[in-house]
Order: C-alpha cells, then structure tokens, then sequence
C-alpha cells in the first residue's frame, strides 16, 4: 500500500501521537511505503481565505469559483498543492484525531476546507439525465481507500445506538459519506478508541495490538457500502433515494448504507 | 435582548456577510443590544496548542485538563477570555456561517475549540447517582438560545430526508445538541438558505425579508425540543435513552428529541 496518514493533534508524546507513530512502524515493516503530513509540525494553515488563491484570486472573493480556478491554473500555494499530490499519489489514507465537540479538530477541518478544492474534490463530471457529476463512490480520489482513527474522551455506552451523545456511525457519517465518499474515497468502518482520559498503561498494550492487527488487515477490510449516487439508486437531479429501496425501519444517514 | 453574533465568513461582501450586517441593523433598529465576532476580520486563531493555557501548561500537554486549569486561573489568552465573557453577557447567540463540507468553516470550530474549554463548557456539576456532570440542558450557558444561519451551495431536495446528503436536521445534531445543547444553551429551528451559489438579486430581497422576520421573532420561537440529561429520561451512567420513550419508529439522532 501507499499510505498517507494525516494526524492532527498538538502533543507529541499523546496517544493520538502514538497511534500515529505506530501505525508508521506497523506499516513499512510489513513493506508499505507510508508519508505522513503531521499537521501541528507543519504549522497547517487552518482558514481558507483569498490568499490560498493567488494574485488571481477575484475581488470580492468566490471561494468554490476561485479555488477552482487556482487549482486548475496551478496558482494553489504550495502546502495545499503538496497535499493533494500526496492524495493523488496514496492508495490508503489515515485519519488520526480526537474527536472534538463530537467532529475533528478545527485544524483536519481546516485541511479538508483548503485541500478539497473547487474543481479537484469537487465540481467534477458532467450533468445529465442520468449523472449528477461524479460524486459519491466517483471523482478524482476514486480507487483510494480511508480510514478514521479516532479516540474519544467519553465511554462507547455514550455514543451507542441509544446513548445520548448519538451513535458514532452518525456522527462520522459526514465524514465518511460527506468529505471522503463525496470525491470518491470508499471509507473503512473507523477505529475507536473510548475513555481515552481513563486510559492506563496496560490498557495501551491492548489497544496498540489492536491497532497494528487493523493495520495490517487493511487490504482485506471491506469498506461502508455506501450507495453510489449515479447508479440507479436516486432520482436525478432531486437526489433522493428512490423508493423501496430503503431496509424496513431505517432512515436518515442509515438510507445511503446498501442493507 | 443582548445578542452575540459569531461570523465565519471571510469576504466581507459575501452573502453571509450581508446576512450578519442586516441581522446587525434589523435587532439594533428594534432595541436590542448587539455584539459582533466578525471571525476573519479579528483574525481568529484557530487551532489549540499550548500557547493558548499560558505559562502552566503541562508538559506534555493534556488540551483537558490544562484548558480546565487555564480557565479557573485566568491563564487563557485575552481573546479566548474576550469570547467567553461575551457568551456569559448575551442571552441570544447567532452563528452565520456557509456550510462547507457538511459543518461550520474550520474558523468557527476552532472558535468552539478554543473557547469552549474545559469547566466552562464541559467538566462542569457533580456526578451521582441522579446526575452526570451539568451537560445538555444545564451548564455554564443555560438560559441562553441560539439560532445556526447557514447558507448552502446545494439544493434543498439534497438535504431533505431522503435526499442523498443527508436530512439537513441530522447533519446540524452535531452542533444543535453536541456544542450547543451540552453547555446548556436552547437551540432554535435553523434559518438554513439552500442553492445560494445562484441566487439572484430579486431572490435576495425575499430571503432578506424571510431573515428580518426570523430575527424579529426570535423571542417567541420555541426551541428545538431536546431531551435533558438529568431528569429521567436516561440511565445513569450509561446515559441511553430509558425503554419505551421513543416515539415509534425513531431511531439515531431523533431519540433525542421530545416527541
């Protein structure tokens, strides 16, 4: 595999920090190549605004139009050009962060704002009778596969399916469906870590063989069977998921998983 | 009322900038007092690290506990202090953002991030065997009521419930009930604007009108009706919902709404 992990949290010696620096040893030794974009070393700017958009960049800014336009002129600057050819180049990738306030740090969310532009994630294929562009399940990062590592503060009871926090599978959803299905990326059912805060030594040992078992049983692992957006499943243009086609009692997020 | 606005947009002539600018001039013509964080124009910083819990920080850093500490010794930055002290003077708080990627820009996550610290927002109230800290419903903000203002490039049918992105309601949850709600803040139904990358002048002067009477009914707008956490209707400590209280058929993020 070509690996790229993307990890987003401020304190080296965390176990956001090791879970990373596990997965980069698990992985080559089993002769993978792995790159890694640490994005607290990197200093990753956080914000979109006009200047990721070069002189060209449109006053007042259209940041969908104008992320478009530098993308396709070359005029990105170069941290988020960097990005997306290391997206381009992986077969893999790895999410590692906290959940906070119940979705990623400001600065991954910050990344996926910057990275997926106009034109590259998004705004791609054509439109007609029976395709709506090429999104969810196609698009410019078809073929590749992700995975959220995630660890949390709360116990799972919390985040079950009737724990009051909402299920995880929900509250991921928008990730796994809305930023990494959208351009194409098929999502690997996530690895969560719970009680994180409560954790001790011996439980670290337990998790970390856990981890490196995820690892190295990636290529075998079948991704969330999300339903592809142009294949018969929904209306074109309304997107709705045509009728019947729903397992009996499910609804919401759940409507777009395959029963 | 004292209403702040939290605004995460970063051209000052965008559609969510002229939506903060009315809702500005629209509260202040009818008497209320209005407090803007104009999100970009302050240059907001968007990332945690350590730098934001003073010289005491921990080594390593523990983002909890040392943003708890921070906080009950007044260690946090001037500007996370500045916004905390503004969410204690309002009672109304309206966040006017585009949704990109399916959430808040990363700015504004790394306003809740930051500001939302712990023994503020979480950490906060006794556990036993009747309650589980001060969370959803009570807390530091209760009292308080907010109202999301979003603007989306997409179509209304995309978001609705059968629609392939999602119900728009669900992808809110996150921040309705997990930012909101937690700290003890009411959240009101959302003024959400869809296909807004072709909106027209002649719409605008409709959505204006819409946005000026949401605003002026604020008062009398009852809020979504969530589920408190510490008056019944959840096991403790476990915190799922008690059998049988669901209204039939409801499932994920819907429990936890009254019926």
């Amino acid at each position: 595999m070509k690996t790229l992990i993307v990890h987003a949290h401020p304190e080296p010696k965390s176990l956001n920090s090791s879970l990373k620096d596990l997965a980069v040893s698990t992985l080559e030794s089993a002769g993978h190549e792995v790159r890694v974009s640490d994005l607290y070393a990197m200093n990753w700017k956080a914000v979109v605004d006009a200047a990721d958009y070069g002189p060209a960049a449109s006053n007042p800014l259209k940041v969908a139009l104008d992320s478009g336009r530098a993308f396709e002129t070359g005029a990105l600057t170069p941290d988020v050009r960097a990005e997306q050819e290391k997206l381009l180049w992986a077969d893999t990738v790895i999410f590692q962060f906290p959940l906070w306030w119940y979705t990623m740090p400001a600065i991954l969310k910050g990344w996926v704002d910057r990275v997926f532009t106009y034109r590259f994630a998004y705004g791609v294929g054509e439109h007609s009778d029976t395709k709506y562009g090429e999104r969810f399940g196609e698009g410019t990062l078809a073929g590749r596969r992700a995975l959220l590592s995630v660890t949390v503060g709360g116990p799972e009871s919390h985040y079950a399916a009737r724990g009051i926090n909402g299920p995880i599978d929900d509250l991921l959803f928008p990730i796994h469906h809305g930023i990494l299905y959208y351009p194409g990326i098929e999502a690997l059912p996530p690895f969560v870590l719970y009680g994180v805060d409560r954790m001790t030594d011996d439980d670290y040992r337990g998790v970390a063989a856990a981890w490196e078992q995820r690892l190295l049983t990636l290529e075998s692992t079948e991704p969330i069977p999300f339903r592809r957006q142009n294949f018969g499943d929904y209306e074109i243009p309304s997107l709705h998921l045509k009728e019947g086609l729903e397992p009996e009692g499910r609804t919401g997020f759940g409507l777009h998983v395959r029963g």
